[in-house]
């Protein structure tokens, strides 16, 4: 990476904003490097769900700058020998824990994975609870203010990745599931547009999600208006099921991990 | 406007903190414009309550200093005809979908009335559904870095409009409603002090809610200590009801859209 | 206070995130010192929680950059005749209602209170309801902007004092309680870490907690795999008790004010 250091460090955490956790985290930062700039992707990630927080990196990441530093902690492992990472890409910088958090990186992407393990960027003592301020804030203030990667410690070859659930096509459905649900309760599926498509081709198609039957791809919420559930490929660039002003979620009882089922309709193009 | 770009945008949307939108959105302003000062004035709008953002804003937006572009994001109608527009007032420049949300702005404050529609400023491809990330938050990042009004496009004639509930005198009797409620429980009415003082003038008077009584302004929240309703005229300037230390919606069981009744009192001055 | 200014405040108030408050207050202070750096500490204390307040920026102050201002707005008596003070210490300074909620700071480290009097810098006309806006932020933005603390009143020589609960021996016993539960349900105790070493010194103990003995300190909240509850010390420096992966206060029934005895193990060093 030619880094072009912007000096804009994104916090992604499962930390919630009712503790002083987040505060105390930009104020090490600041204490480090005060011409950070520091925004909130989301704090808010369900405790301990390191899948989740994949999911939103994985969707938020390529809307910033080149230089952008991601510090993400939600780390059920703290205190225990799980690695801190820093792991480079052409454009970025991610500082996390090694708990899969960033398993959503495209291999070809990764340019460098670096173990973090030089104390003198640490702040001292260093906590057996909270390593976000101890060492990830630390680490991701002093990469702001543009100190070499390899000087955090040794270069790693693998980082631990985990599974994300895929569509799978099974007697001749393409069967997905409902990974996450946003605060208006739409419901976004693992099924990504190129999926979709490559699937349907030009053929009709119908959409199930619990007793609900979707014949179209609507392109605005709006056509949903009178209560009709649709299908829209949303900001997640992921299939999602929707209700007009209303939320799909608790309406039609569909939730995290709730299946859903695509069919060609026979004879037709 | 002589525009004195401070570069502050400050972001009003019904979006939450849970998901990644918000952040997004900051990410895309700083990749246009890594200047540019962001504040949360709120993300907790009830979803798609354009009045309620309406009137928070309304409540607000004179304490931003000069040049302070407002990027409001309340948008029922994304991905339908509706329009988006930027407002240039004296002192500040509003971006917004054209819905009402800015209906608060006075006639004679309005200097122009732009619709967003060169593409040239937009995230691509747009999506249907997430209009914050791909053309209101790139708008607002190059506005604060002066880019002038025009070239986002044609200039309109009128916006759209919503109607706000006002206090009515019927009978004899000033009527208005709640038409807030915040953090503390403090029930905000649509009377406002000028309205108030016009119709009491210097008579006595009692305010009636449910089935109480309160018969003088206080000065503070404590004067109500014993658990009487005061009412108070609070920081939207507008009239309030309040419990010292408790929650006045949750004791009083009032709510948005309760009636607020003021009569003066007979025969006396 | 050899004042290096850093220009940046740190907000802790009550206000939550709902309602403008919060985004009002940096309005104003961007309105006089566009440069100033504002971070928030938190805006989810309790409603009119004093003592929260004090323990949350007690836990959190030594962590930010020397010349760092606190701004804190928990203000149950607002409007009354309670004074509005500026504290200063050799690093810090410490904007708030003369209410208690910086007694946590020790009487050596503080070099000067002064009681905010100077209208001049007030926002007006001052409301009786949101000092937060009127004076606290103005006040704040203008010592950002590096004004002299003297210029805003008097000096002090007290200010307001609130009891923290401390751990008591009795009867042999260390007898601590629960004063802070965090997202995580982990329950922060008041016995901090000098204090638990000088009773137990190098004998063995139990830590009671409802029905469950705890015998050891651990050093990874990994330790209570399989939903054994341990007892560690946390990022508040003080004695938490925590389940692993788990929230201890809702499977322990453990709550603010629960309380917690450790007793030295008999014939045993």
């Amino acid at each position: 990476m030619c880094r072009k250091n912007m000096g804009i460090i994104a916090l992604l955490t499962d930390f919630g904003l009712n503790d002083n956790f987040v505060g105390v985290m930009k104020g090490v930062i600041w204490s480090i490097n005060p011409e950070a700039k520091v925004v909130d992707l989301s704090h808010q990630i369900e405790q301990h769900d390191v899948k989740e927080a994949a999911l939103l990196l994985k969707s938020s990441y390529r809307y910033f700058a080149r230089g952008t530093i991601f510090l993400v902690v939600v780390d059920p492992g703290v205190g225990t020998e799980r690695k801190s990472i820093v792991v480079e890409t052409e454009k970025y910088l991610f500082v996390a824990p090694d708990n899969g958090v960033l398993s959503f990186l495209i291999e070809k992407d990764i340019k460098r994975i670096i173990q973090i393990t030089n104390e003198k960027y640490f702040l001292k003592p260093v906590s057996h609870t909270f390593h976000g301020r101890d060492i990830f804030a630390p680490v991701a203030a002093h990469l702001s203010r543009g100190e070499s990667i390899e000087k955090f410690g040794p270069a790693m070859k693998k980082m631990e990745k985990i599974e994300f659930s895929l569509p799978q096509v099974e007697n001749g459905r393409l069967v997905g599931e409902i990974i996450y649900v946003d605060r208006f309760g739409n419901l976004i599926t693992n099924i990504d547009q190129a999926t979709f498509l490559r699937f349907v081709k030009d053929k009709k198609f119908q959409i199930f999600v619990r007793k609900r039957k979707i014949s179209k791809i609507s392109s605005s919420y709006q056509e949903g208006a009178g209560g009709i559930p649709i299908a829209i490929f949303g900001s997640f660039d992921n299939l999602e099921i929707s209700l007009y002003r209303d939320d799909a979620s608790q309406c039609l009882n569909l939730h995290k991990g709730s299946k859903v089922y695509i069919e060609k309709a026979q004879g037709q193009n």
